[in-house]
């Protein structure tokens, strides 16, 4: 069915207000106004921004939004229908969503019947009047008002007469939309549909909002706009609550893709979705979900050499769509599981051409990573690594300079004030254009410490190490569980002001293990950039 | 509609063969036999093994799978067809799948013609032979053979016909259940039921293998089972290639309790659901997803104020199952969203009874709370180091010894053999019973030196802070990024024999961080043990 035979999608997010209430997340209002910037930049439908008057951060963010000047994503205040037994006019929730200045205003209200009794303890036909009050005193002040009916499966299951009552007095009162909250998500699929089913016939415009607490929730909202829902309610990467929201970004390729609905998104804003998923988890502080569906950095990473083999003939045996289209790439994965195309995928990668598959230096380069894998070296997401022991293999990696040996002295002085401030110094001694070198420097701890060490000792002869930026920095503890004994695995991601790339150190000492992951980001900046050695 | 009704779902696991194709992911022979009897013990129906004689690790899994005496599963050996032109007697895969000695064998075969022309390169109608000889060959040799039908749902939408024959063949071959595979995970909810609905009338037992590409997997294969299937096929915790499989531990709940199917697994099986994700992801060096569905240590944790007030009245309003009937629990958060609800809750935890909501020591507690978790603290995963605030605060925590200082150096010298062993040494300067202490210890890295320095210096008057052992070690770099000079958060996981606590420490410098973690730790454990300072 062609995309104008359906109606189009709006795609509303709440990653800003339902998605930080996620246990891992803390955004500051300069988080949410950066995050704003970036959703509008892709182009969604309405960015919920918070609760006005409920958080000082929130009425920073909308007051601050006013400046924002977004070309396509309205703002939307979030809160609650007014109190029962206040005015409307006179509520303080409600002078706090009209001072937000959002020309867009969303409230939830109780749409079962046992919340109204327990929650709110008042009669049912008290809480239609406070519904339909409170969206018709909003919708003559501001553009649009939607309404958001909590626990409306969970309710209409219950007692769909009295749910059906909620959402009429809504309509009445002039909401633009009457969102469908599954807030606990514990909704199958198919109650869903037919629920919704039933209250297609109010004829009013008709949206969802599902949480993942059963891992449904997009499911559950790509069956709702089968029913015949219009608007969407999501965050991206699904970050919120419990298990989070519906995920806006796995919603949005498939409603474009295999659902060919049409959005206010086009093909080629589509295209942003990786990008826009890994910022919004750096704003939010959060890792990243390697197997993130359309997005994440396995998303299209081929490890068994028998796919490996069919994927490089043909895409489409291993990869439902192309990962482009997502602003993802196919990536080949070097394992114990890798064969020899995966070695040579790689190598081409790297602009290696013609290397036999019988070339013994293969053999001894493939031994060599399944070897280090097994130790606990991971190659991806340190694909720097990777490539200069290819480079070592084939003997074209220089020797730019001597580690003799470091120190790295961390203290902590208790002073008679109390304070007690901790310092590193880091001592390095290496061989450098035929000279040795010795000399220390200070830092803020021992990694930057050796850093800042290594950097001064290698500037003179090599000056670009300076462009080196240490960006992220992982350990994990490895398998063998020996305390505070085991092995560590350090992967840092380094930044020149052109380029990203990985490297990875394995060791049972921390800092043996960082100072290996540096040294590796040093050499392979060298080698990129076609230093000579001296 | 009762579970009489519906005939009884089997549940088929891969996390051993298709879970262990995750790029994270690197399992042992002796990993997957540990999974195997815990699996078992779960009660899951088969549990596939792996592709022996394409594996020398897989060959060592079978043959000792032998020794297992497990209870409920049965192991199931995976692998191909036999290959066009040999006779099935004679296929080395076949001999392989065989030798293994596992009395179920799970083969895959092309269900799309495109692949059968284009990557086997053979005539359709030899592909159909293929499958039909091999099961039939298998099926004198072991109990049950299983038919997994590899890209079905793109081979259907091609060429249904040629699909169903290639069922046929299967079937006709003696196949105990046909598995349509997901295999590129991009099929559609309502695509994929409809089509089940066309296959249906083959009469065969029918399961189901599903990809999470889409975020779809776990509700494609419930919407499957509502289609007719009885047999699924998925991973612990949704591990896999790319996206991961179908995650049978959201798929097991969600039929027991939403879908009232009927399973091997009771409800007192499915207690277990969260230690066995949690063990799975130890085995797979995994990071855990706090807020995966039902298992996570989010799934039930309430932040925000008024879901606080809301769920600890009652446990409904977001709560969609108890948790305890799948071996989790709730959860109140403490964070800058928190009100006096969740304090109380915690104090109440933590067995402390009539604090007045409105106690001062109360609101300074909060207010530092909220002050820590803006500088980095993170008190979920660290409920010690909240805890200790909380004794303190309360005037109740006392004074067992103070640090005067410490320090840590770590070295690597380059040996004329080219070996650069690392070291790592720490002295610490403390008042223990009124008595200044200043000794040094050895470790293998900086925190292990510093925990034995700290042992060292406390045990002759505090000799229980030998029983700790520390567990987990994780670094996060925090919000501000100034590369090395970043803010860094450590979480320590300990454990001294019989209970387990994490504590926290922020600091720019990752030994800081460490050792303000394991100080907080030792005091904890002393408070705990009610032991008196002396």
């Amino acid at each position: 069915m062609s995309a104008q035979a359906h109606p189009p999608v709006v795609l509303y997010d709440t990653t800003l207000r339902d998605g930080s209430q996620s246990e891992d997340v803390l955004f500051s209002a300069e988080d949410k106004l950066r995050i704003a910037k970036r959703l509008d930049a892709l182009g969604l439908d309405y960015i919920e921004g918070g609760w006005p008057g409920a958080n000082p951060k929130d009425d920073d963010f909308f007051r601050q939004a006013k400046q924002l000047k977004l070309q396509k994503s309205r703002i939307t205040a979030f809160g609650s229908t007014r109190r029962a037994g206040s005015k409307v006019e006179e509520d303080q929730v409600i002078k706090g969503l009209l001072g937000s200045g959002a020309q867009v205003i969303t409230v939830f209200g109780k749409s079962w019947d046992l919340h109204v009794s327990r929650a709110l303890g008042i009669p049912l036909a008290q809480n239609l009047e406070l519904i339909f009050d409170t969206i018709r005193y909003l919708k003559r002040h501001v553009d649009e008002v939607f309404y958001d009916a909590e626990h409306f499966f969970d309710g209409y299951r219950r007692n769909p007469e009295y749910a059906r009552q909620t959402l009429q007095a809504a309509y009445e009162g002039g909401a633009d939309a009457l969102v469908l909250c599954d807030t606990n998500g514990g909704t199958m699929v198919e109650d869903l549909r037919r629920m919704i089913g039933e209250v297609t016939d109010l004829g009013a415009p008709l949206g969802i909002h599902c949480h993942n607490d059963c891992e449904l929730a997009v499911a559950n909202s790509l069956a709702a706009v089968e029913a015949g829902v219009t608007h969407i309610q999501g965050t991206i990467n699904g970050i919120g609550e419990r298990c989070g929201n519906a995920n806006l970004i796995s919603i949005i390729p498939n409603l474009k893709f295999k659902m060919q609905r049409s959005l206010t998104l086009d093909d080629e804003d589509l295209t942003q979705l990786t990008a826009v998923s890994r910022f919004v988890n750096e704003m939010a502080n959060r890792p990243t979900q390697k197997n993130q569906p359309y997005v994440g950095v396995s998303a299209f990473a081929h490890k068994g050499g028998i796919h490996v083999s069919a994927v490089l003939k043909d895409a489409s045996t291993y990869e439902h769509i192309s990962p482009d289209l997502v602003g993802n790439q196919q990536r080949v994965l070097v394992s114990e599981q890798a064969g020899r195309s995966n070695l040579i995928y790689k190598l081409e990668e790297l602009g290696i051409e013609g290397v036999d598959a019988k070339d013994p230096r293969l053999t001894e380069l493939l031994l060599d990573v399944k070897e280090l894998e097994h130790q606990g070296y991971q190659f991806d997401g340190a694909d720097a690594s990777f490539q200069l022991r290819v480079w070592k293999a084939l003997g074209e990696l220089p020797n730019y300079f001597e580690l003799l040996g470091f120190r790295v002295i961390d203290e902590r002085r208790v002073r008679k004030d109390g304070q007690h401030p901790m310092g590193a110094e880091a001592t390095v001694k290496m061989r450098v254009a035929g000279e040795s070198v010795h000399l220390v420097a200070e830092g803020a701890g021992p990694v930057d410490a050796l850093h800042k060490a290594l950097s001064k000792a290698l500037r003179r002869d090599y000056p670009m190490v300076t462009e080196l930026k240490l960006e992220d920095f992982k350990v994990r503890i490895l398998g063998n569980r020996k305390g505070t004994e085991a092995t560590v695995r350090v992967l840092i991601e380094w930044y020149d002001g052109r380029c990203r790339w990985g490297t990875v150190g394995v060791s049972d000492h921390i800092i043996a293990a960082s100072y290996d992951a540096m040294v590796e980001a040093v050499k392979y900046k060298l080698f990129k950039d076609k230093v000579k050695p001296v």
